[in-house]
């Protein structure tokens, strides 16, 4: 939430992440006062508990910042190994680029691409990848290419599936998977590794895998939730990003838990996925850190 | 929420189960309008996908209640039998008798007993049971009796602790385990089915077991919450009755969680009791229905 | 939240309002018995501290309903006579038509047309008037019908375009305000009384009036909120329906409000609009009785 | 929340308000830098649109902090005279000294009393002084010096009255008005500028004044709340600190309300009491900055 108005093509984020130790901020401030930056917000955060992993996220005004970005880079290049830092830099003025997946469901999509018209989502939504035929129309009212690929049940055809959504998708800086409803395949996990955010439609870790709503329907849980995580291997295990939990009672069926739960998983994904457009996330090993 | 001020010693509770059938509303109305009752509230649910139970509360004032009392249970036993009713009437001049087991925490009792004072709990707490002497003084203070009953290793020191706990709190309608950090004895939890209320520190049926908050710290939730629910011999898995949530972050340590979690858990206690002494829980099976 | 799953269309609602005065519930349900009708809910509220107003909602499921609703009206007015009421009957197979006013602001038509597209609305969407061309095409998208009325400063002009939408919108049951930005006339107030539900883009009764999110940056509240309401001659002042709110902090911009507050907009709208189609709001006074 | 276990006596927080300009954090984390000092957290918030001024807080570790506490305020004060500041250097080791004024009700008091023996509340409560006795024992059981000052109705009474308020509470860094149901003298609250926490039972600025239960019910509101605010001249118009809100019905009772409210009550008041024991809140003119 940047109050520096009139001015936001000229403003970056750096995101640093390293071992915790003395003088860090004062470097990376020194740094961008050299620069003749202005610091727009600063975050920080130390897990000493787990060995004293340090993060921080830095947002900043600079002038004529477009002529300045590889100055930037190189002298940041030098603060970053005297502390062995893994760091990246964003730029307003390049914003990332965004592919989608979705099968059936509407919901999910619709708010991503009801948000991003109106100019609330800071990306370009380059394309949208789907098992089904039936979103086709409503992305392509938004202006934005689809791409019909369907996913066999064999697993050479599975794989060819994947190859090709890969090879649609590069280029993109995030892939968002708005209620697909398919498994990735291990291979296509790893090469998106850390760029992959998937809905899953409960409060994990309760309720993973199939058809959680008819399982907090049988369980008599009186909330119900989502959640926005990061895609690992490991089947609805990855690093959470956001949760949203509602009230429910006895009275609610399946359906109407799902017809909450949708409310809830627009909500929660589209929290995520502009938390990570605006370089709020940093992964954390099996956690995330979200500065917000 | 009646609004029969003044009145609130002539009101009764009925709570009706039975299959699923015709006429029920008009059969129970009748009946009540017969007696010369005035209906206050009436809620019901159905079960249809699970083979059509019907739950039924009504709240009524009825004149000179005190003395018809007789009169309506075996009037009602005839409305009862005509469809193979469990019922069960309850009276706000009889409040009912609850005893209270604790450890060392004082938040979840202490929450009961301020609310207690303030006339917020419809109910007698006749007592307090801890294997610890740590909340002798904090009880003592309500005048309310604290029995110190210590709970051996041993499995026949164990049994013989549950059957002085299980004597102290003869002719109690609740139990409830204000942070009660023992396992009960399978022969008091059947001994007390349906009558004891733990509140377990986590969203059930996520974190079940020892050391929720730092599961969910290990997990890396953005969401951390607490659940009451009847003791069952299954751990952690009785009928849910409320659950409660708050908002973290990846800033919050374990005891961070510990000490937001104290507050969730207070809340979501002291209302999952305040509705069974109102009569508006009725376990069905796995779960339960809560009339609000 | 009926179980009566496929049998939805032979779903009828009452709604009653009447003095307080005993016998009421078994008089309903005894007819309702007698017609062979099933009891899906009843709910019912009385004011007693304010002269004993007293409100019923029953939801039922009645065979071949169809065929009987001649005689179901007829029949319950025998009833409705004998206790002065006021009363209702609404059927499942006879949906609400409803009309939309919008301006430019596109959110809350959106959620509209999107939750009916969905199913989620029980109603007929018939038309939505604007002020502006603005939403034309996305609303014809939906297949529903857009009517440009511009709305002249001048006080005749402004009779003259409210005759007009009035004319327009002859034969709906209900209108909804969708962000609509311009200030009814009196006589379109008279002529809709009870029939008009907006959306105010505040927590009534706080910020009342003009632009609220700047008034609530100048406060400096710490949670913001929306409220749908019915319409009636005293701006602003109509009887609340739903209000919903969202914690904000000094960080906000006042379009950082305006973002989070088309959300909260969304959904409280959203609700209020369902309630009212399935018949849950009573309007009583200047408050409203709202049984969910 | 600082992970910096077993070290908080060496913490501290430095709060600064000054105009935004270039350099700030540089400078100050260049000071602490070579003080020594492990910065924890860093907070910032420019307020452009009002003229620019910049605020901050910086929580840090200092080994031998004690010991440093002088060289560290002369040597800050050089960097702050550099930009204006306005600042204050706050010792974890430094607890500030807190004294209650309460009337009759005890649930805000009790609810401050019991986050302050768990060590929840960092600070020292001294003393509680009330217009009643009601409230005598419960404090004293705290171990808690307690003072009945009765308030006259006449103005020269309750000017007496107050100077001998300010008299016991000299020392105190805060004062909590914790359901104190009188309204202080213009003297009182020009002596205590900035240092007096209210909780109002309301949201803020809706229901203003006497009664704001009974309002809330009048005008039939969907959501019932409770504001933190400091105290100014202007009633119930000081800078909001925190809010809360809770969902309510038609079904609420006047009574109902205000029970409730005695809920959202207790947890805004202790966040807000918490928030400005840990120098979280920078008043600003009407609003307030709180860094989370």
């Amino acid at each position: 939430m940047s109050n520096c108005e009139g001015c936001e093509s000229q403003v970056a984020r750096l995101l640093v992440t390293c071992q915790d130790q003395s003088g860090i901020v004062q470097a990376v401030s020194g740094f961008l006062y050299e620069q003749g930056a202005n610091i727009i917000s600063l975050d920080q955060h130390t897990t000493e508990a787990y060995g004293g992993k340090y993060f921080m996220r830095v947002e900043f005004h600079l002038n004529q910042l477009n002529a300045k970005k590889q100055s930037l880079s190189e002298g940041f290049e030098r603060v970053a190994q005297a502390f062995a830092m893994d760091w990246r830099l964003s730029y307003n003025d390049e914003p990332k680029k965004v592919g989608i997946l979705v099968s059936k469901e509407d919901h999910a999509l619709l708010e991503l691409l009801w948000r991003y018209s109106h100019g609330a989502l800071p990306c370009v939504i380059t394309k949208v990848i789907s098992n089904h035929l039936a979103l086709k129309e409503a992305t392509e009212r938004f202006g934005i290419e689809f791409v019909h690929i369907p996913v066999p049940k064999d697993e050479a055809g599975k794989e060819a599936a994947y190859a090709q959504i890969s090879q649609e998708m590069v280029g993109n800086d995030l892939l968002v998977l708005a209620r697909y409803m398919q498994i990735l395949s291990p291979t296509f996990v790893d090469e998106w590794q850390g760029k992959v955010i998937n809905i899953h439609h409960s409060f994990l870790p309760a309720f993973v895998g199939a058809n959680p709503y008819k399982q907090a329907f049988e369980k008599g849980v009186k909330l119900i939730g989502a959640t926005a995580h990061y895609v690992t291997s490991e089947l609805d295990e990855g690093p959470i990003i956001e949760q949203g939990v509602e009230r429910v009672s006895h009275a609610y069926s399946v359906s109407d838990l799902r017809e909450l739960g949708r409310d809830i998983e627009r909500d929660v994904l589209a929290r995520a996925v502009k938390w990570h457009l605006e370089d709020r996330i940093i992964i954390d090993g099996v956690k995330t850190v979200v500065f917000d």
